[in-house]
């Protein structure tokens, strides 16, 4: 991370303590060189291959200024690229932090965002190693991910074979439930409000992707970023392959009686609802055994079946199928 | 690289088809997995530290839609990561591209964009390993770039010490001055103009940071990419030392009279002009017989000495001295 102006250089050192608070002794000699110099050093582990993933966090496109927590800002920001990592299995190392901000939100709003920052560094272990910073009159966030894993290890989109069970972590369709309230809401929600939590705050599947690739469970992984009828085709694209996916089985979110009156569809949420970081992947059916109810508290569920053919389908609870419809998150939508 | 909707599927396929022209094949067993999945893999080598280096490049602060050539728009936003890359005396590995777009610049200003980023990969030998992209009205160009050296070699800029020799690679001021050109003129300027391109196709002094690492000559480094007034200060500060510049040896633009005429002055260009992506070096005194006077036909020249007291002096022509004021590229001024 380079150091510019005075005004710059305040920013820099607000970062440069928030970083300071994100350094675990193992992540100190993981990272040998960080904020201050022309870049970052890291010191890769004997034998394992670097994982690399980016993200935008942009201002009106994936949060609003107004509405947003900014440590929700913080926090998103982080775990949703920590999330790809979890995809491929891996354990994430550190991290570079590209922002773009106001002259008006380098004070409270900052130190509010930052604070949230450190709080996801910390859980996932992941420290901030550099990144760039200027000025903008929208907030713009870019995170790159470094992580890592054994050689040869990673989980992709493109292994999974006809005859596998697709599974999925967690419920789905809650994140965008949490998104709509608070879109509706009048007000900033109340942290309180558990949807809510669970859109600001995602917790990325690091411990379950690790222990499946570890144990060479899933042919095949991808988190769930933008709604699993956008997701799902993708992985079957990669894999060349089909799936025969049971909507009776898909875990929804619990929605209120007050919410299902405004006209919010659990299936549909599960469907089309973004935002989940959940992982999708599939297990070879002679490993099914293997795979538990759930895991760390976060429930595992087989919700279809890989097949030959290459469509997409969903069985209905009348027991017809459909090609199932690509309606997730799509920024050029 | 995620892979999402159909008109985003169109716009990676671009990507993905201009990745492909990047891939040497020395680049392809470096990168074992790249755009298609959740996270690129990167595999490191034995015994090496890995860079980590971003930079923002956004319209409007880094570069004008109306004025700048859309090639030299995806040549630059690469050059200057990999002059960071060239600071630390590292070999670029491969490169994460984050770009938001305007749906109406996903045709030929994307096409020609690639381009010039598929020439500066070819050229400087970094292969495309993933990103992320969105929609958004302004331009967003993010890029991660990673590289590589033999653990503990790395040019830092803490090292100098009182008694070294400050050196700076090419020519002061060039680049600015080719800005200047641009912004003033109503139409755009011909890229034969060599002032135009200096400014937007800067060429990473990376063989000349890996010449000074590999043979320890360098006791700091850095790139200047603010202008020499803003990033020398920076320099002695992480070394703990001052220096004395001689103006009279900084290898100043060469300036027609026609813009002489117009007001430009090339000693105020070279100190405070952004954007030349040179090397700024201490060598110990005692090393300084194996600075060649030029290296790969880019000049190098020792303008000042580094200093006890943590003074940042100019030395003018008269031989007076005078407090060096950073006027420098500020994105917060």
């Amino acid at each position: 991370m380079k150091i510019r102006s005075q005004d710059e250089e305040a920013l820099l050192n607000k970062i440069r303590r928030a970083a300071q608070g994100t350094a675990q002794s193992s992540t100190i000699r993981t990272v040998s060189l960080g904020i201050g110099d022309d870049a970052a050093l890291f010191r890769p582990r004997a034998g394992h291959e670097t994982i690399l993933t980016c993200d935008w966090f942009l201002e009106g496109t994936h949060f609003l200024r107004e509405k947003h927590p900014p440590d929700g800002i913080g926090w998103k920001c982080l775990a949703r690229a920590l999330s790809d990592v979890a995809a491929m299995g891996g354990t994430p190392r550190c991290f570079l932090l590209s922002l773009a901000l106001p002259a008006s939100h380098t004070g409270s709003w900052l130190d509010r965002f930052l604070g949230g920052l450190r709080r996801a560094s910390r859980k996932f272990q992941c420290v901030l190693a550099g990144g760039d910073t200027t000025r903008n009159k929208k907030i713009l966030i870019n995170v790159t991910v470094i992580g890592e894993l054994p050689a040869g290890r990673a989980a992709l989109r493109s292994g999974a074979r006809p005859g596998d069970i697709l599974y999925v972590s967690g419920r789905l369709g809650e994140a965008e439930l949490g998104l709509r309230l608070l879109k509706q809401s009048p007000e900033t929600v109340k942290g309180s409000n558990r949807l809510l939590r669970t859109h600001c705050y995602p917790e990325p599947r690091l411990a379950l992707g690790q222990w499946l690739t570890k144990n060479r469970l899933a042919s095949a992984m991808m988190d769930i970023s933008d709604g699993l009828s956008s997701d799902l085709p993708r992985l079957c694209t990669a894999s060349g392959v089909g799936v025969r996916l049971d909507s009776t089985r898909i875990p929804l979110a619990r929605i209120s009686e007050t919410d299902r009156r405004r006209g919010f569809n659990s299936l549909q949420l599960a469907l089309h609802g973004g935002d989940d970081y959940e992982l999708l992947f599939t297990v070879p059916r002679r490993l099914m055994s293997r795979i538990p109810e759930s895991f760390q508290g976060v429930c595992l569920t087989a919700i279809g079946e890989i097949t030959r053919n290459r469509k997409v389908l969903l069985l209905r609870d009348d027991r017809s199928e459909q090609l199932l419809v690509a309606r997730g998150w799509d920024p050029f939508r």
